[in-house]
């Protein structure tokens, strides 16, 4: 696979051709119908697509956003901005800034809150080894920072970005509406701008204008793309191993999951070069709206309820095209894990040194929660995902060849582990 | 370290203010005062600079390559190469080209060689899963090719460069010529014109014009850079610790070995903030002119015979600034090995969860010669190291804070574990 492997190719073609494929999005469509495509050139026992309902958001045009310190003469600082997905833009606005370290000084200062812009400083704790342990600290700032806002009634909402990037590139990302408050505008600001936002309102009282267009047009209908191999002893009970096939909108997606797709593939190409016959039939799901909705996974698990499908085990990869370290898994039993850890040795030479458990994947979530069914999620090396996470850097030069490969040969390897001798 | 560490701001400073510092540059001798300085004001118990000769090979202009398809109307293509370092340049010459896959094939059309400029098509083998093994497989056409093909009568060399990259930059390297036959110019070429040189030879006979003007100037003084923290308890017995400090001439040598340089500091930094008061006497040494002539590892194990100094361990990081995996290790019995490989537990949540023997460094490979002291390599993943090594696109900013960060805090966790319980 290091030496033929397809994926890298097949990054390119997503990321160059098609580029950034939000949902509802013709990028999306054009996604959808590359999958379906690709898949049938390689040819597993069947292709199909799964109809869904999928948000549409659009940003509506570019986001801006400056700063002005209100006791100097008027000199706009222009900021680099990107309005949060799933937010509701109100044109340009300007306000005096609010600027707090989290919620809970949020709460503290509520009375100063109404008319106000809130800036929200909450950054990633750089002492923790894994960055995803401070996405997962701070992702409430971004999803739920602008109805805690409008709450107290602010009339805008901005946050640092979440990264720890040397960058300035601000990192979009879903947030959702708490409908009991006003769906004020959000937006993420890069990170150096963010050093500098909190920097001058120690000293200077800032007053800001931001414009952003986001809106929600009618769902519409998007697709998984699912490709199907018949299990020779167990048709009726299946293996998922699958990836997201929307991004955002400002970058190519190429980490955010076009290497988990292109890896999803390969593993499908792989599978049929060596003409493997498994005992299980395997889905290779390329899955809608992962970012900003999550519809395909949803609708992927309740069509199998649906039809009274069994599966026995799912893996995502949503975590970037990097060297691979260990998978992360749920729901397995403790005889189950054992069995598992036993293959450590087998894959340790091409990357994995580790299984641990708490992990999985969103798209394959679903699955879990109405089956039980054990979920896994590839974990390559963490420390480079969130330079590229939502930022328009997210694109095809910033994945190496060999990293993603090294990824798919993992989880060939274990998918052909959990098929062969079961969980 | 991951919050206030420094080597990534200091690595700032050899990159940008200093930049390539090949040995006998000015660059290199502004390098040794830069470090001599930064690690004063760290202000270990002492500082000095350690005098050796170093070789002072220069590139001497632009090097440049083109092919002619010698049965078409000539419409030479520009290939994009590098002179190999050490190489004596002949200004422009042209001559047919014969291009071989490797030195056996050479062996075979021995009686074509003469008047010829010879091309080795030799490359990294994509199915070792780390490239350093493949750099170990074809790094001797590089160093020897020239002088494989001078031999038979050639009157210049061509290489593939060294690396997998998708990239068409060409990869410098150290060569040296056997002094038995003629010293002919020899380059290294972008890897996707030596796909194109290796396509075009299977259709035509290519004539190759070449200019190149690497010359040696007489050597010249050059420095380790040493800082020394006395121990309590053996102040005779050494560990030391380094990365070496020149590097190529055509980039920053920001992973080659400005990440290890760096990384030697902010152990030095981490231990003096910490107050931590070695057992051992620990040498933290940036040494001259690993690249091309090892001068400085080797003057710094004479100068330790001369003085009889004891030195019980040495490491080295010198594989780029990527993320840690392992430390890889020469010299050590079997005990010491098993002793080492159980700290691995405590190493294992910042990202080293290997001791492999076979390695070490080449600076401190002396110290392994000269006194059998056991030395040991960092081995952050090798995925990307060779897409850099020696390019044009070895930079700053192809350096990872976190990773970079991680590396030395490895380091230095490693360092005090064996000053600590010793070996």
């Amino acid at each position: 696979m290091l030496r033929n492997g397809k994926a890298y190719d097949l990054l390119r073609q997503l990321t160059k051709q098609i580029g950034g494929r939000l949902s509802g999005s013709p990028q999306f469509a054009r996604a959808v119908s590359w999958g379906k495509f690709t898949m049938e050139m390689i040819g597993p026992d069947k292709v199909f697509l799964q109809k869904c309902m999928i948000p549409h958001w659009v940003r509506g045009g570019a986001d801006a956003a400056a700063i002005t310190e209100m006791d100097k003469k008027p000199y706009p600082k222009k900021l680099d901005v990107l309005a949060l997905g799933n937010s509701i833009g109100k044109g340009t606005i300007t306000a005096p800034l609010l600027a707090v370290a989290d919620f809970a000084e949020l709460d503290k200062r509520k009375d100063s809150v109404p008319g106000k812009i809130v800036y929200f400083n909450k950054g990633f704790d750089p002492t923790n080894v894994s960055p995803f342990v401070s996405y997962g600290q701070t992702g409430i700032y971004r999803r739920s920072g602008p109805s805690a806002a409008a709450k107290y009634g602010a009339i805008g909402v901005m946050i640092r970005s979440l990264t720890e990037s040397a960058a300035n590139d601000p990192h979009t990302g879903a947030m959702a509406y708490n409908d009991s408050f006003p769906r004020i505008p959000a937006i993420a600001v890069g990170p150096r701008d963010a050093d500098e936002i909190w920097n001058l309102t120690r000293r200077s009282a800032l007053t800001v204008t931001m414009t952003t267009n986001g809106k929600f047009l009618p769902d519409t209908i998007g697709h998984n793309v699912v490709g199907e191999v018949i299990g020779s002893a167990f048709p009726g009970e299946f293996i998922t191993i699958g990836a997201h096939l929307d991004s955002w909108d400002v970058n190519e997606g190429a980490h955010d999951d076009g290497a988990g797709v292109v890896q999803t593939l390969e593993v499908m190409r792989v599978f049929k070069a060596l003409g493997y016959k498994p005992r299980y039939s395997i889905r290779f799901v390329l899955f809608a709206n992962e970012e900003n909705g999550l519809r395909g996974g949803t609708q992927y698990a309740m069509e199998a309820e649906a039809k009274k499908e069994k599966h026995v085990f799912a893996l995502e990869s949503d975590a970037g095209g990097f060297t691979p370290r260990s998978f992360t898994v749920s729901g397995l039993q403790p005889a189950q894990l054992e069995k598992m850890s036993s293959w450590i040795k087998l894959l340790s030479n091409y990357g994995i040194t580790k299984i641990s458990t708490g992990g999985g994947g969103a798209d394959i979530s679903p699955l879990n929660r109405l089956f039980a069914t054990p979920i896994c999620g590839l974990e390559p090396d963490p420390q480079r995902y969130f330079d590229y996470h939502h930022a328009r850097t997210d694109v095809f030069e910033n994945v190496n060849k060999r990293e993603l490969l090294l990824g798919a040969i993992n989880m060939a390897a274990l998918i052909y582990l959990v098929d062969k001798y079961g969980l």
